[in-house]
Formats: structure tokens, sequence, C-alpha cells
């Protein structure tokens, strides 16, 4: 007994002076991190609240869309800040093409005399509103257009909302549809009403999503009043990014540039969105069959689904132009790795004055900036490169980091270590998304960090919100149980989808919500004064989320190894697999029953007469799919992962090191197939994608995982191969490393 | 293998001949099986959907609630009915109190000048609305009472909404409520409201239960609008029904009575149910935290909790008067067993006109009545006395009938074999609820009835209903694999529950329904010209109902062996059994990890500061209850009802026989438990009684059921005691059979 003993107390030992001293900061040894973390605490005293809360003020004072002189006044004022702060800054320009309105015409025959509004109207309360020349409301990309139909009511207007309509013998070919904002990206909504022959869509802002259901209206409360209208980008974003005539490489003054016509990612029909005020009067006058529950909003009618008495005249044309897109780059050398980048971005453009959208989030950049720039001033000195970045054009489509990102493709995939992005920040808890081999590392920094209204860590808070909203007991367990951060998949909607599933370089996305909701994105409403009462009063959130990046930034820049954990990704994976593995399972189940109930006539007996709706088609039966290749592949990366972890790298020789690091954060660019997905070959990492039919939201193991939804069971095989030999790569490269 | 093979086929043949022949119909031996189903032929044949339709149209010309001389008229022309039909018919009269409204005001200091209509207009699309003197929407047996208070909005009125009320530091004390119709039945709310303190509370229809968010309001659809009210009974039936003076005995002219102030099943504050266009202003104006949004309807604006500006005065004043309740009791004497009764029942009172509730049912019933009468007149005699009854006075609190069974007690509980009840009707799917042992036996009625749209058998629509909406895989195949039809639980809400939950008495409730959903429940829009429209057009399935329930008394009628398959009940006592103990394990481990998020602190880590919101309180621990004298009395029955169901019964003496059908139909008198339930002893039946927190919903082996979920441990463990102690009884009688 007294030997094992002894035993006990010398791996205690090891493990509370050597391992646990050693992984008090991850990748840093015990006397970097000490510096680290007294680097950090410095950090955090620079930055400002009320300095956030300035930069929104100034930078959301007039609209500043991409292709205003206001747009290349805030791209100077941000370079200047830049300067100021001590960093080394320039404006990187690309040639874009970017429409804004020139027509916009809604009428309809019936109700008589309607003609659509499409203004959101000044608040007295709300100084900020009612400039000179607001950007109208408008869908950027729509096309040109100018036609007349009967309309019809398509819910969210995804997929299974036409199937809907196929069972009640509605088709839209020749007519135009009306949606709903919500549910998935609003570009998602045009594209499938476009394959189902529509001619034209209207998108609406249904009071049930972000109006007076939710809570209170502008200027009460924070919700959507009657006449507030989304803007946004119905840019076919899931086929590529960025500017659509110069797919794949930078939108440079001289780059070979497509015609218009044959850019896939720009649709062919007019679309417009519209306020409640203009849609309410449309769908009131609908016939046809009542709307199912699940499409039924919060207006004071039945809803129907159409079409009605009314011809819809819906008139657009835009003006088609080229415009300067001026991304401000930033830079601060690194002094033992000058060519190991750590880059930071948030955009600059908005809407029309973008207090939260994008401005919080920039202005935590730029605190950060300054207060780097504040060490750097008292001698500090990365030994990484630091890269900051305020993109421009990021609402019309992701276009200036895309264009960046696409010129720079090459430099990007040797230098890059990572891309830390954030957008519009509020008030509530922190939610990461991106590469999941840096989730730990994103668990040690929000551990790290106080939340600033209950003081306890960010990482606290969340689990405390995700615990008392879970909704079994089943669940509520699983997350007390729960000693590690978990970060989500990143789909699409910011800025850093060019760097994480076009190049592979690793990405992360920051910010904090849940307690800001409103209905102000995208309208003339998004603006400081509403900013500061209802999203971020006090700008805490700004300080917390510029601590967060500020933070993840730093030890990007500073670590001694790159706090890169394969076995995080390799069980996210494992799991991602878990679920495909087992959603194919209940599908062939449900497809089978579902087929059997459909033969059975069940549908037609269980039917009222009175409602004809058709019985759903049958499906065809799924097959058995050899997903071993795939298990086989993450057997490997997981023991190699967890081998590689054990190793303590530490200790190595500098040039040893080095090499290390650059492997490790070049490693996630295994993970990309050089032929992209199907159909969408700009998009290229096997394990992170924006869905084909959700937009924003992701899809992870995108070519299985969507195969298997569109029932394409070929392509399925064929793409778990491809993920097999994806993620073999990775498992090699680390191997490698031992 | 040949012995085998031929023993496999002597078994066959057995099946084939012997027992399958005799089990065409269960209860009658081979030839009387023959008999009985062309006897149902030849009924079948008699009824005449034109012939209901008529007896809506005449029935629900005018008003008829309880006290009016039309209310006598339509009991006189039943009774001129019955008679004319063959019957030996009279009136069985009752005095009872009951109140109508003499003032009723409902005004506010804000919105300024706010008064309530409390009218419905006469719509000039149905001539049958607007007659003189229609019955003011009202509650009854709200108290008298003139308050004056602010207002709070308390959703549907439950429990959990006060809890979550306590939550946001609200009280209601000393404060008017205004709740929504719906989820439990409309007393429950007054009496919560009353027990957290409340001075009076309105009941209103929001739009989203029953109004435009469902569909087309009246007369466009057959939805509520925007003046609908819904009128009934608020009586704390949960308590007792029948006349509040006169609990368990029945209300004869010289009854022994309470005090009104003594009757415990009556409230005291007063209680007025209002139109949305009444309750909107007042909802609108309410100020305090947002609804959340469970809570939610769908008026177009921020549902608000309250209290807000406003003082809301209540003046109501009813007419305290006893009335004579006059039930119809046709008599057809058995010629086998004149003193074994199977009772069908539907009652005639209405709150206006009731087109669909109840004469829709009582339109069938009566049809019934015909049918069998003409088959008398051509030869036709039962072997038990059918007794047909339409009661009176079931709107205000089931008083018709409870009255009738209380008086009549000792001589049902003697003789009545079932009593089968229907109520309003609609078009659609067969429902059937009522006593387990029936169940095998409603479920061959259910095969052996064509659905009149789509010519399948009842059984087959209603699987097929079942099927489609079923919402999971697992649940789908569970329908598709089942053979028999499954019967509700019965709580109350209509005229079985003084047979089942008082005497013990077999009992079954019949209707169609899942088609016919309107808004016209309980106000002057229910009439013959909104029910031939949306309910049931062309009257088919009244045809239906006539069917089920006149199949099902003639067979108990004739039956050899009466069809009571106490398997059925055994098995369904089981699975609630194994639902109480799956609860109580449930609530023993949500409890447990709920205490540890409370005591975490993490409702104040997960709060939004801006929305203040109490965390829960901590709820005592769940310990482990012992369940065993329940499973073994259980296990105990199965074994007795499955070898009773061995035994083969129609080879029995006559003699043997008699006594053998009057121990069956007996023998759910041994689940009574003499003291009756906690706090209401009215209510016998350990199996089945409405919920004291639902109302008309059932709670299944309730004594045991509410004390679970009420945490009181002991009394749970008193229930299963006393449950298990009932069923052996059940056991003993069903041993004595064999």
């Amino acid at each position: 007994m007294s030997v094992k003993k002894t035993t006990c107390s010398i791996t205690l030992f090891l493990l509370m002076h050597g391992v646990y001293a050693q992984q008090k900061l991850s990748g840093f040894t015990g006397e970097h991190a000490q510096q680290q973390l007294e680097l950090e605490a410095r950090f955090d005293k620079s930055l400002s609240a009320s300095s956030i809360g300035n930069n929104i003020k100034t930078l959301s004072a007039k609209q500043h869309y991409l292709g205003l002189p206001r747009d290349k006044w805030v791209a100077d004022n941000i370079l200047q800040q830049f300067k100021t702060y001590g960093w080394d800054a320039k404006l990187e320009t690309y040639q874009v093409l970017f429409p804004t309105p020139r027509t916009r015409v809604l009428e309809a025959s019936y109700p008589a005399g309607y003609k659509a509004v499409l203004k959101e109207p000044a608040l007295k309360e709300d100084p900020s509103t009612g400039q000179p020349d607001e950007l109208p409301s408008y869908n950027a990309w729509s096309a040109d257009g100018d036609v007349t139909g009967e309309l019809v009511f398509v819910n969210y207007g995804l997929p299974e909302d036409y199937e809907y309509l196929e069972r009640l013998g509605i088709d839209v070919k020749g007519k135009i549809v009306i949606a709903k904002y919500g549910r998935s990206w609003r570009g998602i909504k045009p594209k499938v009403a476009q394959e189902h022959g529509a001619i034209g869509t209207l998108i609406y802002s249904d009071p049930k999503d972000d109006g007076y259901y939710q809570g209170d209206v502008y200027p009460v409360g924070p919700y959507k009043s009657e006449y507030g209208v989304q803007r946004g980008s119905i840019m076919d974003m899931v086929i590529y990014p960025g500017d659509p005539l110069t797919p794949g490489v930078g939108a440079t003054e001289n780059a070979q540039r497509l015609e218009r016509s044959a850019a896939t990612n720009l649709l062919k029909i007019p679309v417009l969105p519209i306020s409640y005020h203009d849609a309410a009067p449309l769908l009131e006058a609908l016939a046809g069959p009542v709307a199912p529950e699940s499409w039924r909003g919060a207006l004071p009618f039945t809803y129907h689904i159409g079409p009605g008495k009314a011809k819809v005249h819906l008139k657009l044309e835009f003006d088609w132009k080229m415009v300067p897109a001026y991304n401000v780059i930033a830079t601060m050398k690194g002094n033992q790795y000058p060519d190991q980048w750590v880059i930071r971005g948030n955009h600059h453009d908005a809407w029309v004055y973008g207090a939260a959208d994008p401005v919080s989030g920039l202005a935590a950049l730029l605190e950060e900036a300054k207060a780097i720039g504040e060490l750097a001033k008292k001698g500090y000195k990365p030994k990484r490169t630091l890269v900051y970045a305020a993109w421009d054009g990021e609402e019309p489509g992701l276009l200036g980091s895309t264009e960046w990102v696409e010129a720079h493709a090459t430099e990007l995939q040797q230098k890059a270590v990572a891309y830390i992005n954030s957008d519009g920040n509020s008030r509530g808890f922190l939610g990461v998304g991106g590469s999941h081999a840096l989730e730990p590392f994103v668990g040690e920094i929000a551990k790290g960090i106080s939340d600033p209204q209950t003081k306890v860590s960010l990482f606290e808070r969340k689990q405390a919100a995700d615990v008392v909203s879970a909704q079994t007991t089943k669940a509520k367990k699983d997350i007390l149980a729960k000693k590690d951060m978990t970060i989500s998949a990143l789909g699409s909607g910011s800025d850093y989808s060019s760097f994480l599933q076009h190049l592979g370089i690793p990405s992360l996305n920051i910010g904090f919500g849940g307690e800001g909701a409103g209905g102000e994105y995208h309208s003339i409403y998004d603006t400081y004064e509403n900013y500061s009462r209802f999203k971020d009063p006090g700008f805490e959130y700004g300080v917390a989320l510029s601590k967060v990046a500020g933070h993840a930034a730093l030890r990007l820049a500073d670590a001694d190894i790159l706090p890169f954990d394969f076995r995080s990704l390799s069980k996210t994976i494992a799991n991602y697999t878990g679920e495909l593995i087992s959603m194919t399972d209940q599908l062939r189940e449900s497809t089978a029953v579902e087929n059997q109930i459909i033969s059975g006539k069940a549908y037609q007996l269980a039917g009222d007469a009175s409602k004809p709706l058709k019985a759903p088609a049958t499906k065809s039966e799924v097959p058995y799919i050899d997903f071993s290749r795939l298990q086989n592949a993450l057997a490997a990366l997981d023991k190699a992962a967890h081998q590689l972890q054990r190793t303590g790298n530490s200790q190595l020789p500098t040039a040893r090191r080095d090499s290390l690091n650059k492997a490790l954060y070049q490693a996630e660019q295994q993970l990309l197939h050089q032929e992209g997905l199907p159909n969408r070959p700009w998009y290229k990492h096997v394990i992170y994608a924006p869905g084909f039919y959700t937009g924003y939201g992701v899809k992870t193991m995108p070519g299985i995982r969507e195969a298997i939804e569109q029932r394409n069971w070929e392509e399925a095989e064929a793409q778990i191969s491809i993920a097999a030999k994806a993620i073999t790569r990775l498992t090699q490269t680390l191997e490698q490393l031992k």
C-alpha cells in the first residue's frame, strides 16, 4: 500500500508542478503563461466602454453603405484610428458590382387602389432617423423586372412549403409569391420561388417574428413597427459569395470579369422586401385554402394561401454600378514570426446607419486595436504578426473580405494562423462558432473573463442560460455535467466564410446576444439611440467582446505552441458522423412507414372532403449506406490527435517548434477538397458550409448531409469517400508532427 | 412432423368452425348473432338523415334554456315523439336552483370611456340569430358582486400560470383577473383566481383559440367573430355536479336543501365571459411585463400582464330562481330481463339555440328511438329494458341527469347494465370514451359501421386519422400495428358523470368530431344554419351516431352473455399504473435536477436584468413510493379476467347465465370507494374522475395521480392502498364467476 501511495504522490506532484503549471494557459510554458496573463490584464485595463460608445455614435451617425462617399469617410476614419493607435494601416480597394434601386413599384388591382408605401417613416423620438436620401428598402441583387401576376402566400418560402403547396394543388408558376422573413436566410426564398417558376417574390416581416407579437415596438420597445423593413442581400451566396463578376479571384481593377448574366449566384426574378403595413392588405385579400397553423403570423385576420382576386404588379429597376470597396488593413508586425498572421476582422459598411450591425462589433475591434497599440507603445511586441481588418461591402455579399481573401489566397494559406471575426454585438451570452480544434482554447478564454452583469465567468453565465432553457431533464443533466465550452459550426452570414470555407484557415466568430432582441435589423431604426437604449446600454458587452477577441488574438500571436487541439475536432466530426448515420437510419424507417401509410390510403381516408389535400408522394426507400471508410478514418484521426496532444512539445528546440506551429495552423487545410462541394466548387471545406437551402444556417459535413437530405444515395457514398480522404490527410499531417 | 401438422389442422378447424363462428358477435351465440346482425340491418334502414335534420331544425328554432317555457315545450315535443314511436314515456321533474343575469356592467376608467358591449349582434346571414330576449352572455353560478380593481392577465388562469406570476412578483390579491378561454374547463379559471385572492374574473375568447387565427369567422366560415361570447357554467363541478343545494340526493319537490351559501361547489366572486371585442381595449391598456410566448394570443398588439392604468369595474347581479328541470324518460320493457336496464341519454336544454350542442346528438338519439319503435311495431322485443332519456339542465351543471341518478341510485346500481351518452355531434372521426371493460365491444361496433364520407369502417377511418396525425415514426408504427379500437377515459362535461363516477355504472360517451371545428359553442351562433353549413351538412354523421349508439344499445339489450371484457380494463389500469410509476420517477429526477439548478443560482445568472424574474422555489424531493400493493392487485385482476374470458359461458344453463350477467354489469361498482376522493366524496370511482384542476379533463386513478401532482406523498400511498383494495374486490367478484 505504501508503495502505491508514494506513486500517487509523485503523480500528484508532477501534475501540480509540471503539467498543471504548464497547462495554466494552453500553448504557453509556465513563465510565458504568467507574462501573457499579465499582458491581458493590462490590455483589459485600457478598454473603455465610453470609447466604444463614442465610436458607435460617430460611425453610425450617417448612412454609410457601400459606394457612398460616407462609406469612404468611415473607412478613412478607421484608417486614421489604426494609425493613431500605432498600427501600420492602409486601404485595400476592390472594384465590385453593387446595385441600388432606381424604381420600386408595388401595386394591385385588389384591394382597390392598393399601392405599397415602401417607406420607413422618421420618428421624432429618434433623431437619427429621417435623414435626407435614406437608402430605400430593397433586396440587393434582385433582378430588374416588371411583372404582373396572381399572388400566393408561401409561408417562409422553403422547399417543404412548396411540398405542401403541391399537396394543395397550388402552383406558383407564372405567379408572384409572398414569403415571410425568417427561418432561412432571405436569399433562399426567392431562389426556391424561382426554382418553382414564380415570376417575382415579396418578402415581408410578419409581426409574429419580430414585431408586436414579440414585444413593444420601436420606439416604445425594440421590436419592428408597422412600417419597418428589413433590407438585405439575396445573392445566392451558397454558390459563392463576394463580387458576382469575379468568383474565385480578387476583384482588382484589372481582374477578368464575367458578364453579369453569367454570374451563377444572381437570381433572375424581381424581389422586394416590404413592411407588414404593405403586406397586410395583400394577404387579407387572398382566397384559397386557410394556411396551416405553422404558416400563420400575428396579423389580425385569417391567413389564406391564395391566389385571390388580386393581380399584383411589381416593377423594379436598379442602378448596376461598379463601386470601390475599401478594406482597411492594419498590421502590427510579429517580432519572432512575422510571416505568421493572426487576423481579426469586422465589417464597416452598413445598410443604413448600422449602429448594431456592424458598428457595435467594429467599435469593439477598434477598442482592441487601441489597447494593443497602448501595449505596443509600452514595449509590447507580438511574436506573430497581428492583422486587424475592417471590411467593406459585407452587407451585399461579403464583398470586401471575400475579394481580399481571394486576392491573397496563396499568401493566406501560408501565413494565416487563424481568423477571428465579429459582427453586430449585443447584450447577453457569449456565442462562439468556428473551427473545433480551437474549442478548448475558446473555453479557456471564456472561463477567464467576467460577465459584465453577473460577474461570473462568461462560460458560467452561458452554461446557466443553457441549463435554464434546456427543455428536458436529460438535457439539463448533460449541461450540468459539462465542464467545457462548446462552440458551434459556422455556416455563412459574415466575413469568416471565405477564410474558413474557401481556404481552410482556422476561424472563429464571436459575439454576445440573447438579451438584445429587436426588429431594427437592416432598417433605418438601427441607430445609436436604439442601440444604446436596448442592445447594450453602457456598452459593457462591447468591452466584453474586446476582451474575448483581444485575448484570443494576443494568445494566438504569442503562444509558444499554437493551442490547436485536434481531439476536439476529431470528437466533433465523430459526433457529426453519428448524426448522419442515425439520420439515415431514421430516414430509412420513416420513409418505409410513411410509404406504407401512403399506399394504405390513410391520407385519403383521414382527409376532410371540404379541405382537399393530396397525399404526399411516396419516396424512394433508403438503402444502407457504407459509412465505414469515414468511421475508420475518424478512428485513425482520433488516435493521431490524442498521440499528438500527449507529446510534450513545449520542450522542443525552437526550429522544430516553428515548423510544428506552421503545420498546426495549416492542418485544417487538409480538410479542403479542391473540387469543392457538388455544384458549388467555391466551397471546399468538407466539414463546414452554409446549407444549400438554409443559407446562413450551417450544414456540417455538407457534401454527405445534403446528399442524404436530397436522397441522392450515390452522391452520399461519393461524398463519404471524399470526406474520409480529407480526414485521412489531416491524420497523416498530425502523425508527422509526433 | 406429420403428427404436429395434424394437430395444427385440428386447432385451425376448431377456430374456424367453433370459436370463430361464436365470436362473430361478442356476447351472442352463433344463431343469435345472425339474428342480431339482421336486426341491426333493419334498424339502420329506418334511420333517416333528413329526419335528423328536421329535428335539429325544430328543436333549435328558439332558445330553450332551463327554466324557459320553451324548455318545457322541447321536453313535451320529445315526450310526444317517444310516444309516437311506441315507447312508454314520461317527464320526471326536479326542482333546481338556476341563476340568470339581471345586471351586467363592465366598465373601466382607462381606456377613457370604456364600457363593454356584452352583446352578440344578430347576423342578416343567419335568420335564427337576433330573436327577442336572447339569453345574455354570462357564466352561470357566478356570485353576485360589485367590485373595482386593477386588472391582471393570467393566461389560461391555471395553477402554473400563477406560479409564473409569482416569479414575476405579480400578486392578484384584491385585483380582477382576465383569463383566456381554453386549455381547462372554464370553471377552473375563477376557482384558481379565487384561491389566489382575486376579487373578480373575466374570461374572454382569444381569436387565436377559436377566432380568425383558426379560420374564417362566422358567417363566412365557422369560427368565432369579434363579438361572439361563450356562455357556460362555472359551477365547481369537480366537487359535485347537479343541483348545488342537494348534493347526493335527488332534487325532488320536498328534498332537504342546503342554504346557497353552504353549497361547496359555488364560487364567491363575480365572473363574466366577454368577447375579444370587449377584451381587447382592456388587454391593450395593460402595462407590466410582456407576456411569455405561450400566453400570447392573436390580437394585434403586445400582450402585457399588467396591471396598468385601468381600474376595472365589474358589477353582476343574478336572479337566483328555483326552476323545474324536465327529464324525458322513455322505456321499452325487456321481455326476458325487464329489471336489467340499458340506458341511453342526451340532454335537451341549450344555452341559446343549441343546434350543435345538444340538439345534434339528441336528434340522433330520437332517430334511434324511432327506428327501434319501428322494429318493435314489427314484433321486436328487447331481452332487456331499454331506457331512452333526454336530460334537462345539463348546461348549468348536469342538473337533470345528476338529480335523476341520485334519486334512483339504489335502483340503478341494481338494474343499470350500462349508460350510453352522447351530446353535440359533428363531422369527422368516431370518438368514444368510457368503461374499458367495454372497449372490445365498442371496437366490434366501430368495425361494423361505414364512415359516411369514405365508406370504410369507422374504426379504419379513425385509425387513418390517427396514423396521419401521429408525430413520430414510432407512434405511427404503433398505430399501424394496432388491430383494436382504443377508447379514452371519461372526465366530466356531459351526463355520463353521475352514472359512472358516482354509481360505478359502466358508461360510454359517443360522438363524431374533428372536421366540424368552429367558434359557435354556447353562443347565439350555434344555429341550424351554422350547423347545416359547417358541422354536418346532410346530417350523415347524425345517422352514423344513431348507428353506433343504437347498435350498442341493442346488443347490450339482447346479448346472451353481456360483452364485458375485463382483460381490457385490467390492461388499461396496468397502463395507468405504469404511467404513475414513471411519472413519479421522472418527477423525482426532474425535482432533483431543478433543485440543483436553482440552488446553483443558474436562474439568477441566466436572467435578463431588464426583465426581472425570480427563480422558481425549490420543491420537496420525491421519495420512492410503494406501488407494490397496486401491482400485485393488478396481477391478480389480470389473471382472473383472463380466466373468466377463457370460460365458455355461452353453454351455461339459463339461470346461471342470468346471475352471471348481473354480476358482470355490476362488477365495475367494485371500483367505487364509498368515502370518495379526498375532499370530494361525491366522486367514488377509483379509476376515473374529472381533474381537480382540469375540470372536464380526466384524471385516471385520480386519488393517486392528484396526490402525486400535489406532492402529497402520504396521501399517494393511502390512495394506492384504496385503489388496490378496490381492484382486489373486482378480482374477487370475477373469480366467483368462473
